[in-house]
C-alpha cells in the first residue's frame, strides 16, 4: 500500500539484515512510526501490545521472531523456546501457531548451521505468500462488489466492514478491505461504513486510515450504529476478515462482528467473510464451543488514548470511577449467519463442504 | 435516589421558586454538579444538548420551561412560542411532546393571570406521576427478576442494559434500572452487564455510576461485547427503555438496542423493554417505518471526553483525521424481538393487543 507516495508492506527486513521493521499500530492514526525488531523477545512483545495485530500479521511477525531467535541461538532447544515463546503472545489467531508450526517443522529438518538464513527466507516466504493470498482474496471479492453495483446505477455501493482487516492486519492489500481496494480502483463507485470497533477502535484508527490514505470514500460510525443502517437500506453488503475459521465454517473475528452478521440477516444483507487459507483451524469442528476467546485487559475499556487539541496525544479515564470492566476480545460468527468465505481460491459456502470445495486436499485428511 | 447520604430527584423547582434545578449530566461521572435553569431559552439548551437527557426527564424538563415561559409573559402567543421552541429541541423522545401537549391544554384552559403558578404545578405533577410510574415498573420488572433468580440458586441474575434508564433518565428510579433497584434492595443477587452506549457512552458514564452509587454489582462492556456474553450463558435478561414506543409494540431506543435484541432473540434471552405510558405514541401504527430517527453531530463519534491523569477533562480526537463520520442516535427495535414490555401497569407483549390490554381506554380512541 501507498502512505504519501511510497510503497510499504505492513513487515519487511531491515536492509542490514540484523531486524525487522514494522509499523507501530498504536501510534495511528496521529503519528506513522516504524519500529524496529531486533530480538524474539521484542517480537513477542510487539505482537502482545499490538504494535502488530491482524491475523496474518500477527503469524508473519511470529515467523520472524523465530528468524531473530535462530540469529542468537539456532540450537534445538532455542528454537522449542522461541516456538513457545511466541505461541503465548496471543490466543485466538491461528495463523500464530501455523507460522510458528511451519517455522518449526522446516527449521528442524536442516542443520543449526543452516537455520538463520533457512529462516529470514522462511518468514520473507510466509511474507510473500500472504501477500499473494490477499491479492487473490480481492479479486474473488471485488467480483462479488462488481455484480452488486451493476444494480446500483452508478450509485455508490454501500459496504459495512468491522475492525481492520487491511493492510495493516495482513502483509498487504488485506482480507475484507482487499476486494473495497481492487473495486475502487476498478473504478467502481464504493463507500465504506467503517465501525468504530471498540474497545481499541482499530476501525476508527487504522481502518479510516488506510481507506483515506488510498482515497476510498468512507463514513466511521459507532458499533450500535450497523444494525440501524441495514433497517433504513444503507448497506448493500458487510464484508469482515477472520482471527481463526473453523472447519464447520464457523468464524472467530473481533468482539462485536457476530452482532453486525446477526443484523445482516435480519435484513437480507450478504455477509461475507474474506480470509486466506492459513486462518482455517481444520482441527475445530465446532467454532461457537471451541474455539478460545482472549480476555484483554479492562483497561482497554476504562480508558482512551487520542489527540487532544495540544496536538499530543493523551490517555483518559471514560467509565465511571471505581467500575469494573470486562474485555473479550473476540467472538464466533456461526456459519449460519454468514454468506459465504472469500479466500485466495474463490467464494464457497460457510461449511464444512464449502470449505472443503476450495480444499479438496483436506477431505483425504 | 441517594448520592451520598442525600435525596436526588433528577428535576426540582428551586427554593426561591424563580428556576428549575437539574444535575449537568454532561459533567458525570466525574463531577456532580447542578444546573439552574432560568428561562425557557436555558431548558431548551439542557436538552439539546444533553445536560439533561432520558425521554422521561426530557418531558419533566420542557414541562418546566413553558412553567419558565409563562413566568415571563403568560400570553396565548408566548406559550404557543414556547412549546414550539421546546418542542423542536429533539425529535425521536416523544414525551417531549406529550409533556408540551399535556402543558397546553391545561394552560390554555387558564386565564393568563393563573398560568404561571398552573404551569409550576403541573410541570410538578407531571414529576410525580412520572415518580410513582417509575416506581410501579420496579415491582413489575422486579417479579420478573425474581422468577428468574428462584432458578439460578443465589449465583447472581445477569441482566444486560444499554445506555441510560435509569434515575437520571427519568424524575426518580429509572425506567430499566427500576426493577434492577428493586430487585437489588429485595436482597435478590443481580449483577448487571452496563453497554458503554458509544457515542455519548451514557452506559460507562451514567449507568455505571448510578449503579456504584446505589451499591448494585456491574460490569461496563463495550457494545460490541453483548452477543459473545449471551453466546457464552452469561446474561439471563436484557431490560433496555425507550424513547418512543408505537402502538404495534415497536421501540426507538438508544441506537444499538436493535443489535442487543437481536442478539437475545438467537440466544433465547428474554429481551423487556420498561417504559412509562408517556413513551407511547399511539398515532404511530409502525415504529420500524414511521418513528424519526435523530441524527446528531459527528462530533460525538470523533472525539471523547474524560479525565486525563491529571484530573482535569480533556476531548481527544479518537477517529482518523480527515475522516467522515455519521450519528444515528436511535434505532427501533421491532416487536417481534421483545419479549415484554413492562409498564406502570404491569407487563404485556409488545404488540397492538398488548399495549391494548393494559391501556383499554386507548381501544375505543
Amino acid at each position: 500500500m501507498r502512505i504519501e507516495g511510497r510503497h510499504y508492506r505492513s513487515i519487511w527486513p531491515s536492509e542490514d539484515g540484523r531486524g525487522v521493521l514494522v509499523i507501530d499500530q498504536t501510534k495511528l492514526p496521529f503519528a506513522f512510526a516504524l519500529k524496529r525488531l531486533e530480538t524474539m523477545t521484542e517480537a513477542a512483545e510487539a505482537i502482545r501490545s499490538m504494535v502488530v495485530r491482524g491475523a496474518p500479521l500477527i503469524g508473519a511477525t511470529a515467523a520472524y521472531g523465530v528468524a531473530l531467535a535462530m540469529r542468537v541461538d539456532p540450537s534445538d532447544d532455542h528454537l522449542a523456546h522461541a516456538i513457545a515463546t511466541l505461541g503465548a503472545t496471543r490466543p485466538t489467531a491461528v495463523n500464530l501457531h501455523w507460522a510458528l508450526q511451519r517455522m518449526g517443522r522446516v527449521l528442524r529438518a536442516v542443520s543449526s548451521s543452516e537455520r538463520e538464513e533457512r529462516a529470514f527466507a522462511e518468514a520473507a516466504f510466509i511474507c510473500d505468500e500472504d501477500v499473494d493470498c490477499c491479492r487473490a482474496i480481492g479479486e474473488h471479492g471485488a467480483r462479488i462488489i462488481a455484480q452488486i453495483a451493476a444494480r446500483k446505477d452508478a450509485r455508490p455501493v454501500n459496504i459495512l466492514t468491522h475492525c481492520n482487516a487491511g493492510w495493516l492486519a495482513t502483509v498487504d492489500w488485506g482480507t475484507a478491505l482487499a476486494p473495497i481496494y481492487r473495486a475502487h480502483d476498478q473504478g467502481i463507485n464504493v463507500h465504506v461504513w467503517v465501525d468504530e470497533t471498540r474497545p481499541r477502535s482499530q476501525g476508527a484508527a487504522l481502518t479510516a486510515f488506510e481507506l483515506g490514505a488510498h482515497g476510498v470514500p468512507h463514513t466511521v460510525i459507532v458499533d450500535n450504529a450497523g444494525g440501524h443502517l441495514m433497517q433504513e437500506g444503507e448497506v448493500d453488503l458487510c464484508i469482515v476478515g477472520s482471527d481463526r475459521t473453523a472447519a464447520n465454517g464457523d468464524v472467530a473475528n473481533k468482539i462485536g462482528t457476530y452482532l453486525k452478521a446477526l443484523a445482516a440477516h435480519d435484513n437480507g444483507v450478504p455477509f461475507y467473510v474474506a480470509l486466506p487459507f492459513s486462518t482455517i483451524d481444520w482441527s475445530i469442528a465446532d467454532g461457537v464451543r471451541d474455539i478460545p476467546i482472549e480476555e484483554r485487559a479492562a483497561r482497554e475499556v476504562t480508558h482512551m488514548t487520542g489527540r487532544a487539541e495540544d496536538g499530543a496525544l493523551h490517555t483518559i479515564e471514560v467509565v465511571a470511577p471505581g467500575s469494573l470492566a470486562a474485555n473479550p476480545a473476540f467472538d464466533v460468527t456461526p456459519a449460519r449467519l454468514i454468506t459465504g468465505l472469500i479466500t485466495e481460491r474463490g467464494v464457497a459456502p460457510a461449511s464444512r463442504e464449502g470449505l472443503l470445495s476450495l480444499y479438496p486436499e483436506r477431505a483425504a485428511a
